[in-house]
C-alpha cells in the first residue's frame, strides 16, 4: 500500500482581508503560522515520515512546508517547488476584496466566478503589474503557460503534468510524499484521484492546515482517504472554507 | 563576471554550549538566527538575487538558508540539500564539551585534531549511536562513503564532487548561487578556489553569517573576494571563531 498526504496551507493575510489571491504571493498570518505547527505535530505524533515534499512557488505554501518539516525533524528532506502546484489563477479579481467584488459584480456573478468549473474571472492584460510574465519565477515558462486567468478546470489541467511526470511516479517508487499546496490545486488532484465529476469538485472543500491522507493501491487507486486529527475541528474547517465568501 | 556567496551558519546551541558538533544535527540559537536574518537584510540591502541555493543536510545550514530568503523574498528559488556540504565529522569527539575534552587529552592533542590538515580525531565505531550509517539521511552513501571520522583534508575530498559536479556549472550556466553550509566545509571550497596552502586553511577562520561574496572569471578563477557588512563585525566575528577553543 502507498501513503500520500495532502495540506492545504493555513490562513495567509489576503484570506483574513478576504481579498482573492490566486497567484499572489502573499505570506501566512499568525494564524496560518499556527495552523502548520499544529499539522506538522499532528503529523509527527501519528508516527508519520516523509521522503519527499512538493510544493508551489509561493511563499504561504512553502512557508507551511518549512514549519511541518521543522516540526517534523524533517528538514533534510528534499523538497521541490513548482508553479504548477500554485493556487488557481484569479485574473483581473487577484487583490479584490471579496465583499467588494460581489457588491460590483453581483453576488451571483461571483459565485458562477468562484463554483463554476470552466467559467475563469476575467482576464489579466499582459501590460497589468500583476501579469506573471513579468515576474523572474515564471521566466521559465512558455508564453502559453503563463495563465491570464483561469477556471478550476483550466488549474486542473495545467497541475496533472506534474503530478503524472513528477509526483505519481515518487509515490509508486515507494517514496512517502508530502504536498502542500493550494486550494485548487489539491481540488484538482481529488478529483484525479477520486473521479469527482464536474459539478461535484466545486462544492468539495479542503480544510485549511489539517493533513489529509490517502491509501493507494500501488497503481495508486484510492483505497481509503481521512483527515487527521480531530473531527470536530476538521468539520469546523470545512465549514469556515464554504462560508468564506460570505461578508 | 561570475558571482557565488558563501555564508556560514550562525551560533548553534552546540556552539554555545562549547561542544564538538561536527554531523551531529542541532539546530542554530537564538543568536544564531538573529545572524542568518542580518545576513539576509544585508544581502538585500546590497541589492543580491540568487537563481539557486545549496546546503547541507544539517538543520543549522538550512535554517539560515531558510531564514536568509525569507529575508530576501527570494523562498521560490530552487534550494538542494548534500550531504557533501556537512560540516567535518568529529568522530569519536562529537558531543564532548570542547573544555573538557581539553584537560582529558591535553590541549595541545586538541589543536592538533582542530588544526593539523591531514590528522583526524579518534574514529567512531559503526555500533556507535552517533554512527551516520543508522541516520536515514545517509541511506543512500555507499559503505565508504561514510565517515567515522574526518581530517580536514578529509572534507576536502569528499566536498569537492559536489562542487565540481553540480555548484561549479551552475556557476558557469550564469546562476547566481548562494552556498549556505559549515565552517570546514566552506574552508574546503576556499581552499580550492584560492589554492590556499595546506598548513594556512587550517588558520583561516571564515566568520558566521558574514556573507563572503567571490567574483570569478568565466573559468571560476577568483578575481576578488569580500566580506559584506560592516568591517569591524568582520574582524570580530572572525577573532571569536579563532578563540572558540579557548575555555
Amino acid at each position: 500500500m502507498k501513503k500520500l498526504v495532502l495540506l492545504r496551507h493555513g490562513e495567509s493575510v489576503w484570506n483574513r482581508e478576504n481579498r482573492f489571491t490566486g497567484w499572489t504571493d502573499v505570506g501566512l498570518s499568525e494564524k496560518g503560522i499556527e495552523e502548520a505547527i499544529r499539522a506538522g505535530r499532528t503529523l509527527k505524533d501519528e508516527g508519520f515520515v516523509f521522503d519527499v515534499a512538493y510544493t508551489s512557488v509561493l511563499k504561504r505554501a512553502i512557508k507551511t512546508l518549512w514549519l511541518v518539516l521543522e516540526e517534523m525533524d524533517l528538514m533534510w528532506i528534499p523538497e521541490y517547488r513548482h508553479w504548477r502546484l500554485n493556487e488557481r489563477h484569479y485574473g483581473a479579481l487577484q487583490g479584490l476584496n471579496k465583499a467588494e467584488t460581489a457588491e460590483r459584480h453581483g453576488m451571483e456573478q461571483v459565485m458562477i466566478w468562484r463554483r463554476s468549473y470552466d467559467i475563469p474571472p476575467p482576464p489579466l492584460t499582459p501590460d497589468d503589474q500583476r501579469f506573471p510574465g513579468s515576474d523572474p519565477r515564471y521566466a521559465s515558462l512558455s508564453p502559453s503557460e503563463i495563465p491570464l486567468t483561469e477556471s478550476l478546470k483550466d488549474t486542473v489541467n495545467r497541475f496533472l503534468p506534474y503530478w503524472h511526470e513528477t509526483i505519481a511516479p515518487a509515490v509508486k517508487e515507494g517514496k512517502r510524499v508530502l504536498i502542500t499546496a493550494h486550494g485548487n490545486s489539491l481540488r484538482a488532484l481529488v478529483k484525479y484521484l477520486d473521479l469527482v465529476s464536474d459539478p461535484e469538485i466545486v462544492n468539495l472543500n479542503i480544510p485549511t492546515g489539517i493533513p489529509l491522507v490517502y491509501e493507494l493501491t500501488d497503481n495508486l487507486t484510492p483505497i481509503r482517504n481521512y483527515y487527521l486529527g480531530d473531527p470536530d475541528e476538521v468539520a469546523r474547517a470545512s465549514r469556515m472554507v464554504a462560508d468564506q465568501i460570505k461578508k
